[in-house]
């Protein structure tokens, strides 16, 4: 017996309890490994994506957001959810045009990640955008971010210092760090 | 004006829509910044603790889990719920029993995040614990979870690689390697 089916759960039946313009919530009934029955309660999620802008002077490009779960203003990387069908790097076009106001002209995917496997299956693939350009029409009035610049060391800084506490932004981050070390299109001082 | 003030969002009336044994669903009606209102959906969650152990070899101990939602076994580090009143480090303590078989003599805090923040006030603790000993009684049988032991580095390196995709246990170890590196009971090589 491999371990997928030594621990792997089984759907018996699937009933969506919320249907919400934002969340989708659904309570199955599963069957444990051991032949027991259970109930997982969870979040079906489209997927979302999250990009680093970097500057051709090195600086990064974060936003300021409220968060109302929360009550509180985090400190982000762009980010948004992809729409039906909707290739992710068109996401990352369209959220760093409406949320950092800007345009890149190279982008690279760095990985992806799961923010919350206990109870959603939200996937969000994280992506480093460079060469960029400030947007005629800057940031969309509805959408209630503030964009500010920093350097990259700056930024990094304070997800070491925990002044940045958003896990996607945290895992964008430390991926962009990573994805830039190994390729570097041009020099960046990190330490 | 404030950022605060020219970002923050107001509560208007709050909807519970599903009363699950995990989940508890909220559906509110907010003030937005410029007086127009808005929906918010979002998960109240009672925050949970994520910890990494490390034995005296320098080795660390990870669990694979099955997670229903994303269908698939994840490496994570031993993680749980905060019981209502709890002390975080007692939930840490029966993680670290229940889904990993040890008992720590000693632990450290490493910082906090918020997995979810577009959906969910949930945060995660992050600890490390080291001086580690095997539980008499090992893993509980109902926990469907596969204790496994690696190197420090080796773990580091599954992240940098993208073979450990949990936004928590990635969390978890990058603070883990920024606090050994700043505090070290012992000496551990990462590089």
């Amino acid at each position: 017996m491999n371990i997928g089916e030594k621990l792997a759960e089984k759907k018996i039946n699937s009933t969506r309890v919320f249907d919400g313009e934002l969340l989708q919530v659904y309570k199955d009934k599963v069957e444990l490994p051991d032949g027991k029955t259970s109930i997982r309660e969870w979040i079906d999620h489209p997927g979302a994506c999250a990009i680093l802008p970097v500057k051709q002077d090195g600086n990064v490009v974060l936003i300021s957001q409220y968060r109302y779960p929360a009550g509180q203003i985090f400190y982000e990387v762009p980010a948004g959810k992809i729409d039906p069908g909707e290739d992710p790097f068109h996401t990352v076009v369209r959220e760093l045009k409406e949320e950092a106001g800007v345009i890149a002209k190279n982008m690279a995917y760095t990985g992806l990640f799961y923010p919350a496997i206990g109870y959603a299956n939200e996937v969000i693939h994280l992506f480093i955008a460079w060469d960029i350009n400030q947007h005629a029409n800057n940031v969309d009035d509805d959408e209630f971010v503030e964009p500010w610049t920093l350097s990259f060391k700056e930024c990094l800084d304070m997800v070491k210092k925990g002044e940045i506490t958003d896990g996607k932004t945290m895992a964008c981050i430390w991926r962009a760090q990573i994805w830039w070390e190994q390729n570097q299109p041009f020099p960046i001082t990190f330490g």
